[in-house]
């Protein structure tokens, strides 16, 4: 039996106990500092018990921290001291440069794995896990070079028995395409949704117009505050970069269409569909 | 035996074109200035023949055009003059009102319709067309007090027949609702594909770096240049308001997270969560 701590119950730790927890030989257990997620992750058997923090960490073979990027570099030096030094301690944020300075130097640094499972939906808290969440998905370990070979294998193991194929890359190297590629995504929805509800005072023109267009567009707007405030602190660097392009590309369109310049217009969205064939 | 002459055989003219073909009593003619798409169209079975321009007006009953806005506009005053005075022309543009003015003074402008059903997919041709596209979807129609009260009747029953409700409204309130809540999502999306191909030269970490929430944002940047570069030429005023609204809102928010303001960064997010309880 292999003893599995989940820290952190919500749409990504919920989602990683609940499938970790069908399979045949593992035992999850589920730590939240919020009560009310405990307890709706016990009613929804997300977890095999519910523990404390530090009981939680004692008896783990493996530790996986699903906690906020901001709390997991706060909370990952107390786990490393107090687990035990053959356990395995994971933590699966969506940032990982800052929260592997944070314990670079801590002696267990070893038995640490950063990994960022490429994995999600717009929902959050117990209620949200999804068995099967991260099926077909792809995930990213960081500086596995900096970690011993078992820990490295035994997290391999576990990101593939959850059906995701993992690609090595630096920490710097994630923060920076994640930026780029992903975070910007959610910096554009949530803008827009704040937009759309700023201009558009008629809420019922909004319910009554929006279209599967904008509502695939502005569905990363109902995502977590709190979790997307902590990742957006930490990867400031390339994320302001990706900003400051976005905002170029807008302001260069507005032009455009300002001088009805529809040549211009139509060659930038022509460009713009090259990620049809990039996507497919 | 009622006659309908579809002009433009694309995603919307096509989808429209299949779903009246598959109905008891209709006989459904195609007509597109692109003799790919008739051939494309008539392979797929979304007509029941192909016509000229000329013959496809003068034996129809209802006339529906499906093509980009701009050529809407040059294209109305011509099919006004050639159509039987029974018959009903009903455009299907996102943009109404330049439309609208374009025949505001034609003797046959109370046999005219301005509609725009709010369905489609970021996909564009022929082989784009669906059928039940417009299933369940809601349908507007501008100016409705300017037409004949049996071509308005006869319009309504058409787009209820596509599984459509119809509203009615202004052509300015149409083309600012739309431009505030769909069409700034398109340039929203279109100009996301735009950065993320600017800024991420490794193509393959675009590829293999894309979650399920940047492939939703980013999907409207799929869609077809012309038509979108006709729209944006025509609803301009209120675009323009709409994108100055979002770039400001991604500039003050950029500072915020130059400034570290976590807490104002997390309460901007909150608020646009809002959109989850106007869509929902």
């Amino acid at each position: 039996m292999i003893n599995i701590t989940v820290i952190g119950l919500g749409l990504i730790g919920g989602s990683i106990a609940k499938d970790l927890k069908s399979q045949l030989n593992v035992k999850v257990v589920g730590v939240d500092a919020s009560q009310a997620h405990c307890t709706m992750a016990q009613k929804l058997g997300l977890v095999h018990q519910i523990s404390t923090l530090d009981d939680g960490i004692q008896d783990a073979d493996i530790i996986l921290i699903a906690v906020p990027v901001d709390k997991i570099e706060s909370l990952l030096p107390y786990i490393l001291d107090k687990m035990k030094i053959t356990s395995v301690a994971i933590d699966v944020g969506s940032t990982k440069e800052a929260i592997c300075k944070s314990i670079n130097s801590h002696p267990k640094r070893n038995r640490f794995i950063a990994a960022h499972p490429l994995a999600g939906t717009e929902f959050s808290g117990p209620e949200a896990a999804l068995k099967g969440l991260f099926q077909g998905r792809k995930n990213i370990i960081c500086e596995g070079n900096l970690s011993d070979k078992d820990a490295l294998a035994t997290a391999l193991k576990l990101f593939e028995s959850l059906g995701m194929v993992t690609t090595l890359m630096s920490a710097d190297e994630h923060d920076k395409h994640l930026a780029y590629v992903s975070h910007l995504s959610h910096v554009s929805s949530f803008m827009l949704g704040l937009t759309v509800l700023d201009i558009e005072k008629d809420e019922k023109q909004i319910f009554d117009l929006a279209g599967t267009g904008f509502a695939s567009t502005v569905r990363l707007a109902k995502s977590n505050p709190k979790t997307w405030a902590a990742i957006f602190g930490k990867i400031k660097k390339y994320l302001l970069e990706a900003m400051d392009s976005y905002i170029n590309h807008l302001e260069n369109f507005r032009v455009k269409i300002q001088n009805n310049d529809i040549q211009a217009i139509e060659q930038l969205m022509e460009t713009s569909n090259e990620i049809k064939r990039i996507l497919k």
